[in-house]
């Protein structure tokens, strides 16, 4: 499976350019070849609001033909069965605001996933989600979604390889943040240390530009099951090509299991709503 | 509080030798101003058994005199308020055998910490322990117990945060693995990934030499609360300098914080013994 992560600036409050932007870069992914097109978080909408009124005023809901437009682009992919998963600001149907991902077929919308855990400012314009994210069964794996900050949180990437995610694809904006000169962004490092504990693929899509004052990591990354940086974005595009089922494998030795060897009795505490430290 | 991880090479099933060794690097790191100091996983008896029997032959009881010489010497650290915290081979009184560490005050042995993630041929040999690991109050910050395999778990690092372990000691004997010419062992990936992601100091002792044809990693490592190496070892030893007290701040900004940001409704998956991907 050929993957194709397209780092770019979306424009803030500028649904139209981005729609338009959005159509373009998984057509150019197609053209190479794609399978699976990664886009960033807030692709449609831009990150750094004014105001919770600026998120609304280009939030979308589920039914918008946004998705019809991706699915006719992804319906291009070799073999028929491309997919993308690219992060929106969605409209719910109580007007409540979502920073969502969309994950869409050439068929057409196949799931949406509310981001579980809001970063910062987020907290202001959006609703968590109240779902786990899905795991899509496709012809070439099984696919997990996650977004931006839920990547912080093994508990998550955790539960999604326990539910059979082969890969996670992973719309982010990373604030650019400090770090030694010859260290992968923090993000990078925690997204390689759950694939390589989970044995699964990551790939993670971070957006590129400044945007009122903020700069981004760009720091998109495809890990492999081993936990290494196999592409980074090139021009604008992380693409690698993978074989899903080598995260099926989760055998680490003979006597070694990544999942086989847990303690689930031993990590009660992780569902417990307790205060750290008490 | 400076910690010392210090990294040497026991010889296998010469108990005498290590014993000497072991006492001999608490001297050497309390004479460099150590409070804390780290040995390697299974110091006082090597790690490449040939047998059940060979590791028996130098499995020590709890009230082995060992830990009092131990004590002795981290008794001498600045301020009286020394820790030790270091591998060994366990007799039980049932006769099983643990991979264990102990953690000795200046005072005796404070805490003992049976390994509960075996890995590989370690099954061979030993007991998996039944609890989860201790976390010590001390005068300087709580401290948290890990071995090894264990820090491959995130439910476990996670675990020690939540139980408010501001450092983890991590005794290790980690076999060297292929990995890209410019990134840190895969081990240190992951211990990175968890001290950033918890907020925690984590200090890991590797051993040194090679064992039965047995080649290690030698990637002793201290790594800070944002979760960078902060010191590697340099002729056998790491030696920072840390404020545990800055593990105690969870929040990231103003309105994240890395433990309370937690779904812990969402993570029930964790704690049941599902087959991965059912």
């Amino acid at each position: 499976m050929r993957i194709a992560c397209q780092q770019f600036a979306p424009e803030i409050a500028a649904f139209d350019v981005n729609r338009a932007a959005s159509s373009q870069r998984i057509r150019a992914a197609v053209g190479q070849g794609a399978e699976l097109v990664v886009l960033p978080e807030l692709t449609t909408s831009g990150y750094v609001f004014s105001s919770r009124e600026e998120a609304a005023s280009v939030a979308i809901p589920v039914d918008h033909p946004l998705f019809a437009e991706w699915a006719a682009e992804i319906a291009e992919a070799p073999g028929g069965r491309g997919l993308v998963i690219g992060g929106f600001c969605e409209l719910g149907a109580s007007g409540a605001l979502y920073n969502s991902a969309a994950v869409v077929s050439g068929e057409g919308l196949v799931a949406v996933y509310r981001k579980t855990h809001l970063w910062d400012r987020e907290k202001l314009f959006f609703e968590p989600g109240s779902d786990p994210p899905p795991v899509i069964e496709t012809v070439a794996g099984r696919i997990g979604v996650a977004i931006c900050y839920d990547l912080e949180f093994p508990e998550l990437t955790r539960s999604l390889a326990l539910r059979g995610a082969e890969l996670v694809a992973v719309p982010t904006n990373w604030p650019l943040v400090p770090r030694p000169g010859n260290e992968h962004p923090p993000e990078v490092v925690i997204a390689m240390a759950a694939a390589r504990t989970n044995r699964m693929f990551i790939a993670c899509c971070d957006r590129s530009g400044t945007e009122r004052g903020q700069r981004w990591t760009q720091g998109t990354a495809i890990i492999d099951c081993d936990g290494w940086v196999i592409a980074r974005a090139d021009a604008g595009a992380a693409v690698a090509d993978v074989e899903l089922s080598r995260a099926r494998e989760k055998r680490l030795t003979a006597l070694a299991d990544a999942l086989g060897d847990r303690r689930p009795e031993l990590y009660g505490d992780l569902v417990r709503e307790i205060p750290w430290g008490g």
